[in-house]
């Protein structure tokens, strides 16, 4: 794949794709998006939080996509919309080079049994794998050497990037993007100990993803044990995630890098679930929870809200000192009461 | 490669297989399992945990495999066995449409070099690629782009799935299973500080894995710098788990997702690390120990039982006041002691 | 790839190599390199750790290399240098069977796209895929299975190993080593949310390396958002490691497994993150700052030393009443600043 010419726009297209209130030159041409402090001329900046408000004022960005608010503020022409983040992400789609290729086809080194199903306009690359029984919906793009199992199914629209493995009998909506080095259906982690060693639980069930599910580097989604992991429909997953058998993950949720997540726990509708955490086995998290960086979650949660577990980082001296107390503290606490009850037991003065 | 039909059973051929006592009708047919609540019509389900006997009486599974004491409670055709889970496991195994495949030989897309020695009924799959000197046993199956480096050696009956990496002078013993995007053999983390930047120490260990040994998703296990990295017999390893340089780990233990164990750190037998947990490096673990998920271990364990570190997450405003606590813990520790002092030092009333 | 045979050297050659003082037989033929326990005749050893001094007097090694200091009681042929660790590594090298192997050009099966520019002495692996305007410089060796993507540059010397994935524009110095697994330039998670779902912010940046970098098995390095994710000259990352969108890395810094760092945080240079550290977005951390295994840093770091958060292992049943007592630690605290003004506001004895 060639990465095409950059794509230009006026401010007068661009207003009207963003629907935003354009105040300057609807004739002016950009090609390209950038940082308030980056961006030159031809370049569009944006203005989406007021910490960046300083460095409006000196910007050489040829437009600025920002808040009403601000308008008057903005040295240069300016994109007006109530909401500039949500602009700033319908912008760099409109820049995306990789969003008006033409589809490749089937390369010919790409091994794709003869019993698949390929939609229209199917792009498969270079060293990629499509076996037997597979089917994949109109526009879906399969990167160099990747790999997609038997009966599997893809759904229109979907962009598996290089080096991704798809398990056999797995199940993705439209519009999934999954990134390299991620495998969606490898076996969830079940055994049984017969006293002395381990038997292998089979695990039979699958993965069903949503739509517009996204899939970062290197992250693992296991199969199911019986029955299906379900990952809901507009679901980001980071990348070095661990989903475990059986897990499901609620629509519109939201997993930071490194998140981990053992068998069979459910997670709501929009959760947010930040870099590290961990959640044991068997919860139910409801709707609407957020866990914030490296906490580690081992009872289920029944309230929406923020939800946090250890301790920030300090000198290693000071940190020495508090973490041997840590291993006293429910002596100490202990000795605390008993204090209390010496000072209640007491005689008044 | 297509999944072939599932296959069917008589409940008498199941009784037989697993060595279990048949109440009921030995030429009933069944072609599946499933969980007590979702089973139906030619299902068998199992109860192998009490939680789940409020299911039992609703099942609408053909028969259910369960201890002899619950078999009156069973509304149909029953499987009795002293361990249930161990049942359903084999029982997993049984309707296991991988376990009954014909191997597919070498695809002709594969890359095998001349010198590589492969076993009776060796599958290689499309885009895999067998370097120089790496013997296959017999009934070994590598999965599609899947790469085997020079000179290493695969046990009979191993499978690798798609887009494994073992690199050069790996030993992998015999009916192992290696998962998709785990690496095995890539270099230690070995450096020495010059003073100003980092020279590289060649790691020319290699890894020895020992029979019916797994190894999830995403996984790493690094080659040792001098010597080799060990993994014993029936070692159990999840997904996104990065083992080091020189790490040993004795047979029969599992380590849950997310696990990182540091260089040289020599792991016993029957050890479980639970999700995330981490091990510094150098350290010995004994026999039988148990470390709860997300917890790190900076010292040697030289007794079996099960350890922990860390704190559980609670709301995020509660935890905000306890963990500046945590950071003045050794000054109120401090201050306490002051006070017992004090209260000693006091005249009586 | 087939292992060349081990490459032998006589003592006076290494003395030469290292620039150290021989007390021996500069004939003397040796042929590897092992630890003073584990040597025997015709390899080298090395004692760089006063813990292993213990090992010098009974060692089978030919020859040993060490401070002057312990010269006097080495009983074979030694090898004198004021840095025996730097030794070691440099000795290493010269026995790396990787280090001398000629490059084997262009496999047939790679896909190679014809617009790309090889340097001399190129090594392509089977079933590579090379896309379209990439340039490789001379030497470079791409492994078996591994994808780069298009315009991405990698400079002289590099060495891909099997299964990497680099993205399309993605820019990486001179001496690079990726290991399996990796993955240089995937999206940065980057989501705006709409009112009731996420919309995706196009991630338009890149991803440069500089000379030098190393990168462990299955470790993400993702493109930036605008802008690019920029890793330092001489940084050496481990497998498993996550590194978010816009993140700079300083020269000479080292992680080790399992770090994640999210997006926007700068890391200064000569930094070292220890195995699980996490780091939150959008922090600066200054140059010579040392992170302990699994610490969670959440607010930037302008003073160079050594931090630390969490709480070591404990055995459960003592784990379980301290961490019980965390939820309580601002109450206790409360409690005992209660009782020490009680103490003074008593009247005196």
């Amino acid at each position: 794949m060639t990465r095409p010419a950059p794509k230009t726009f006026t401010l007068g297209e661009i207003a009207n794709q963003l629907d935003a209130r354009l105040v300057g030159d609807a004739d002016l041409v950009v090609r390209g998006l950038a940082t308030l402090k980056d961006a030159g001329s031809g370049q569009v900046a944006f203005l989406a939080n007021r910490a960046y408000l300083k460095d409006l004022p000196g910007t050489a960005a040829s437009a600025v996509l920002l808040h009403p608010q601000h308008g008057e503020a903005c040295p240069v022409s300016r994109l007006e919309l109530d909401n500039p983040y949500l602009g700033y992400a319908a912008l760099s789609r409109l820049f995306d080079p990789l969003a008006r290729r033409d589809p490749a086809g089937v390369h010919p080194s790409a091994s794709v049994d003869p019993s698949a199903v390929l939609g229209k306009r199917v792009e498969v690359g270079p060293q990629a794998v499509i076996e037997a029984g597979v089917t994949l919906g109109d526009d879906v793009v399969i990167g160099p050497g990747s790999v997609v199992g038997a009966d599997s199914q893809i759904g229109s629209g979907s962009r598996l990037y290089a080096n991704v493995t798809v398990y056999h009998g797995v199940v993705i909506g439209q519009r999934a993007i999954l990134h390299s080095g991620c495998v969606i259906g490898a076996d969830g982690f079940g055994f049984a100990h017969d006293g002395s060693r381990w038997q292998k639980i089979a695990q039979l069930g699958g993965v069903v993803l949503g739509d517009d599910v996204e899939v970062g580097s290197c992250s693992s989604i296991d199969r199911g044990a019986l029955g299906d992991t379900l990952i809901g429909d507009d679901v980001k997953i980071d990348s070095q995630v661990q989903i475990a058998h059986n897990v499901q993950i609620g629509d519109h949720s939201a997993l930071a890098g490194c998140v981990g997540i053992a068998g069979s726990t459910r997670v709501g509708r929009h959760c947010m679930l930040g870099g590290g955490v961990g959640l044991s086995g068997h919860l139910t998290i409801c709707d609407g929870v957020q866990v914030t960086g490296m906490s580690l979650v081992t009872n289920s949660i029944h309230e929406p809200g923020v939800y946090s577990s250890g301790t920030g980082a300090m000198k290693n001296a000071q940190w020495r000192k508090n973490a041997v107390r840590f291993k006293q503290l429910d002596e100490l606490a202990k000795r605390l009461s008993r204090l209390e009850k010496q000072r209640l037991d007491s005689p008044g003065p």
